[in-house]
């Protein structure tokens, strides 16, 4: 039965890799020492974690000492928002409407506790950060005397809106702000140089390119002070404590590593599955429309669902034929509010809004079965 | 070569029971939805999770909705400190000298950011803690106005000295002290009832009894408010966000159900190879002695080696035999200041301190091959 599904909700988890399984299967056996132990069972531990973060760090184009590995990406957004606030001072922040609830809920309960200003940075309709706004508002709040931290998101997880990250480092740096991007969606899904983002802070989750659930990291880039969120042993440079999940760290830099070598051929998959879906839907019906363009994120595709239609009736009935999708972010979805990002951009149209998203393992049989199974929902009998 | 090793560090970390990863293997596998999700394969996931919670509930006499799953005993130990402070509104921390860095070095962080006062209590030359003391403690402070949180741990990790943990959740109690114990050396090695216990916070962690790294609980008790550390999405009741590791959750939960059923015979083999170690080296040289006694954590055997043996190359010299041992905990071994537990118990004697520590995979051989080794060290030629 399960390999019966549709599964077109990559972007809210994605399918171990097998072979990010086994490399991680040693050190779920006979490697078993603790990285801090002195002996050679612990020194196998820590050498297979140092040389993962030389590895990751090549990928993303950064020093090894600018990487460090945490639970996930939730984890990674809160340590460098606190961290630009205890240790580099930051006084106010700027973010947009459209983040990860692991940004927005996180400087919403620091700007609560520590009695901080935020402010929201304009988008466009498509979600667009509009960057003349950001930097009128980095020099009108660093004239008051804040200094700044800039949360964006360099791909946001239900539109797959892109930023203009290089430009924003650039603004950032300029206005003597500190750059914070969850890269969650793009790390993994693109070659990457975090030197040439001008962020001080990136982070990562494994789960969101084939590799295990519970494992991420946090860029931190070279000279830039940060404090630990997560407090006791000397592990991670005394940043992040706690023993280490190794079988996780290397599980997350064998997805990487495969992300990487493969990127090529898996992004033009990708994106003709992505493309199949938006023209066959596009035949289905003119009333269907996208929140996405050509140019986001290629693993995503929004879609507006004529009225009449409904996003929770949709979902449910294509999970009734094995297909999965998802209204917002599966993070949300225990929240009964709605898409936030929807409602931000004020794309409340009548009808259903409906996120499918796709990865390597995804096929044009999974997609032609899904546009099928639409067909008959969007059937005049169906539609109210 | 890794089978000829005899591992005698299961504090530090244990080696993965096969049958825990047999249970997490399919849940890195065709059971990779995201337990947030909607659809049938998250709601598998989340079920998985839902009944995983339950199964540790009920092994820990508790309710399921005290459960929380986090990435370790330190973010476990974290949570619970932050929010006594931050929640419960505590103002002074009593601890002792002796608890792992993952208490007291969150401890130092906190009452330093935020001037909360801080003191230790009282330890007899065994590490036991004065319950007089405490008591006394608690009634100066808490006069002062203060509420206080009491943080012992429950066993401590290199020692082994248990704490009369009843008798202090009744003294916090009485004082309307909160209290909260590190119980990651004894869940998953005793017939735990958290009730009894008296404790509104305790932490376990997963790969100290052959469950995976990066996995933990913590308990809190019915009605004890308490905030995320990690703030996000609506997971574990929106008081730990991130994609949960449900591989993990699953490991955790086999790797207790394993430790709880098998209880008596495990607890028996490992009681009868500390006797054998305490024994064989009691025999060898009656300079010999130990920081633990038999009514200690029965996992654990603390020796110190007579004057003019080397902790250093004590270990070294095992390691080089393939003897895996330490001498503090690991997650201090890169601070390269020596065990905060034995300076504090003044027990640095001219002499080495080792700690031996042990599972259900421990065997005689290894036992008695360590004997041997170290018989050999202690000839008069080696000993300066």
């Amino acid at each position: 039965m399960m390999n019966q599904i549709a599964y077109l909700d990559n972007a809210a988890t994605t399918q171990l890799d097998p072979k990010v399984l086994e490399s991680m299967i040693p050190y779920m056996g006979e490697y078993y020492g603790n990285p801090s132990s002195i002996y050679s069972l612990g020194r196998q531990s820590r050498l297979a974690i140092e040389s993962a973060r030389k590895q990751v760090a090549e990928m993303l184009g950064v020093k090894a000492t600018s990487i460090y590995f945490t639970s996930g990406g939730t984890e990674s957004n809160n340590t460098a928002i606190l961290s630009s606030i205890n240790e580099l001072g930051c006084t106010h922040i700027i973010t947009s409407p459209i983040e990860h609830h692991a940004v927005l809920h996180t400087i919403e309960h620091y700007c609560k506790q520590k009695q901080l200003s935020c402010s929201l940075v304009k988008l466009n309709t498509m979600g667009e950060v509009d960057l003349l706004d950001l930097e009128n508002q980095l020099i009108a709040y660093t004239k008051q005397g804040h200094k700044c931290l800039v949360s964006l998101m360099h791909a946001n997880n239900e539109i797959g809106v892109l930023l203009e990250i290089e430009a924003v480092g650039i603004i950032a740096r300029n206005h003597g702000a500190i750059f914070h991007s969850d890269c969650v969606q793009t790390i993994g899904h693109y070659p990457i140089n975090l030197i040439d983002y001008g962020v001080h802070f990136a982070s990562a989750s494994g789960h969101k390119f084939h590799g295990p659930k519970g494992t991420g990291i946090l860029y931190v880039s070279d000279g830039t002070k940060f404090g630990a969120l997560i407090h006791g042993g000397s592990q991670e440079r005394k940043k992040r404590a706690g023993t280490e999940n190794v079988h996780g760290i290397i599980g997350f830099t064998q997805a990487l590593a495969l992300a990487m070598d493969n990127f090529s051929p898996d992004h033009s998959h990708i994106k003709s599955l992505n493309k199949r879906m938006r023209f066959g839907l596009e035949k289905l019906s003119k009333d269907i429309s996208f929140n996405s363009t050509e140019m986001s994120l290629y693993t995503v595709l929004s879609v507006n669902f004529p009225a009449g239609t409904n996003t929770d009736l949709m979902l449910a009935l294509m999970d009734n034929k094995g297909i999965c999708a998802s209204g917002g972010s599966a993070c949300s979805s225990g929240e009964d509010e709605g898409s936030h990002v929807i409602t931000a951009l004020k794309k409340n149209l009548p009808g259903a809004t409906i996120r499918f998203s796709f990865s390597k393992m995804t096929s044009e049989k999974d997609i032609d079965f899904t546009l099928e199974s639409i067909s008959s929902m969007l059937s005049p009998q169906f539609v109210s």
